[in-house]
């Protein structure tokens, strides 16, 4: 897929390892209709600082994102460095730095390498092209083991409205507002108002809804920017066209959260943890949340043990009241616990075989409401270990 | 060491497995002074339900405790176990079945082998002897790797008093309000309210500042028994000897506390958290226990990787206000971070070696206020996961 009016491109600039991509640009030939989701941990990248700021006109151009350096923990001399990279990129394209988002992801604490960025931003700029945005996908990708695209279309007001998305991240996940990295370009025409308002929810039905392993970056941000180029009438609040955006705007992330989770480090499983039957929404997430991030359930998992006990024991400290003895628990197709108690040894020895596959959902239902919330997560295994005690060496 | 009137006793009783002491008892010649610290967890054991009611006059005479089988989340069923395995043991013994404490530690949700505690009742009572202590500290070991045991004196008014406590526990450690389990006899003289008084704060400050893997268990308990035997003019609130007194339970507490932690599931070294200069004990604490719970954090210490850049990051989703430019960062007395900002590499070069330590102390200075607090935690390594996905087969 390509969206006139956007070209991308990725060069191999070194600037933390040799000979792989590690510097991409998302650019659009005029200044267009832009809005985010950032990171709400208190110690925010220096790039997350800038883009809050520019974002706040609802309007940009460009995108230019490294990976292998977060520019996270840095100071002023990581504001500094940050914006003189965004002013090498506006010279040679020629338009305004306040239109140009700037993005990291990589080591926390170490100074961003200048040069690499003053070496290479006039063969970055060569190299776009509408047909490039894989390559970015790549660029940005750390401990990732594939790239993550999704391309969407659907109609919207009798137009087709076309999406183009990315996401890196696959470890130190538990986006809170964004995942490390997401990037969506489409050619809906929207208001910037209208572009957040479908952002904000999509976001938390979605990123939010994501944990590899209880980790919320420094760094997170979903970016997304809308050319006009469908000429669809322009989307108003509270309209069809509005739901239409949003809902697709929302497909578009959850292919990418869920792609997040299926890569993420050392994972061998995707797990999506449904709570139903909850008071409210927040229980329910707050106890899908809980059992999703709980190092025994995540390896009971990799050790493909239906170990529905570490399920109710994590779901015991969530902080949400509920009544044990009323849980039902199924994995897939097959319920484990009925009332709080275990089904029997046969029910265990299907759910066995169930957790062999690589998509395993389990239902918790409380049974005391009408409240689902669903939180997606991936198994806990040997290799998450490795990899994160070998990250930087 | 041996308190007087307090003997010990410890049986294979082929609860789970074989050839193993997996049945203990804990015997007082009379009814003594009792108070317990139990789990938080709104999913509690059967076990835990009882020993919360017999505990309410203050007074037990033993403690009955099995390893092999949690006995919770099992309902109905598992409380009419769990009566029966006292009842049996009352009679033995020809004492009031109130005055028994149930204490359960293993796998959860699945039935109590209460033929297992008929047969063994018997020569479990026969086998009572007063230096017998460290084999019921074997008895409850589950993937523990060494027996804990403290022994401690102390003069209290004069007289020497006497302590000896056990632990067990090595996964599924966030205590909250108590370790998996804890036995602790004295011969203080004191009486049940002021035991009461002297516990909870001395668990505040020892086993709930510890976090192995994040998981608060369903069976945790503290229990101590105190038989009056050193005849110490009984203790009184707000005391010297109530203080002395406190001070010498707080002391065993953290001695079984810190022996969990380095026994940690796959643990290879035991790292205390210290956040100082917050502007509340909570607020310390909060960071320290996000900072001690973060698998990222964690895995970098299995991999003595200096990695303070995901300490940052961890304190900034704490829900803690601060400024990240502030902070100060040390490993040992090495300082890594200075106002947000790496000293330098050959900082990070020496916390290197540091971390090749068995025993690892991070400082966190917020530089906003007066109040400190500890946590104490154990890397997180590829034999954790190891244990855990393998745990029940």
């Amino acid at each position: 897929m390509e969206i006139k009016g956007f070209s991308f491109s990725a060069v191999e600039a070194g600037i933390r390892y040799q000979d792989r991509l590690d510097l991409g640009l998302i650019y659009s030939d005029h200044p267009v209709v832009a809005a985010g989701a950032l990171t709400t941990s208190l110690v925010k990248a220096a790039p997350v600082l800038i883009d809050i700021d520019r974002l706040e006109d609802g309007c940009a151009q460009a995108i230019l994102v490294n990976s292998g350096c977060a520019n996270a923990c840095t100071g002023e001399a990581g504001m500094e460095v940050a914006f003189v990279t965004g002013e090498l990129l506006a010279k040679e394209l020629e338009i305004k730095p306040e239109n140009i988002l700037l993005s990291s992801t990589g080591v926390i604490g170490e100074p961003l390498n200048v040069r690499a960025f003053r070496d290479n931003i006039s063969p970055l700029v060569q190299g776009l092209a509408p047909d490039n945005f894989e390559k970015v996908a790549q660029a940005i990708m750390t401990t990732d083991t594939v790239q993550k695209v999704c391309y969407h279309s659907v109609e919207i007001d009798g137009v087709d409205v076309h999406f183009m998305g990315m996401a890196k991240g696959a470890g130190m996940i538990m986006p809170n507002m964004a995942t490390m990295l997401s990037f969506v370009i489409t050619d809906a025409q929207i208001g910037s108002a209208q572009l957040k308002e479908a952002l904000t929810p999509a976001v938390k039905k979605t990123f939010n809804r994501i944990t590899v392993d209880g980790d919320t970056s420094t760094n997170d941000m979903v970016l997304v920017m809308a050319n006009g180029g469908a000429q669809n009438s322009s989307i108003k609040s509270g309209t069809q066209a509005a739901e239409d955006f949003q809902g697709a705007l929302q497909y578009v992330l959850m292919d990418l959260a869920l792609k997040i989770v299926a890569d993420g480090e050392g994972a061998s499983k995707m797990i999506t943890i449904r709570v139903c039957g909850a008071r409210e929404d927040a229980e329910a997430e707050q106890v899908a949340r809980t059992v999703a991030n709980s190092s025994l359930v995540k390896t009971a998992f990799f050790g493909e043990d239906a170990n529905w006990g570490r399920i109710l024991a994590a779901m015991g400290r969530a902080g949400v009241p509920f009544d044990p003895y009323q849980v039902d628990i199924s994995f897939g197709d097959v319920t484990l616990v009925r009332d709080g108690l275990a089904v029997g040894r046969s029910a265990e020895d299907t759910a066995t075989a169930i957790l062999k596959e690589k998509e395993i959902t389990v239902c918790i239902d409380l049974k005391s409401g009408k409240c689902c919330e669903e939180v997606y997560t991936c198994d806990f295994s040997i290799d998450y270990v490795k990899i994160n005690a070998d990250y930087r060496s």
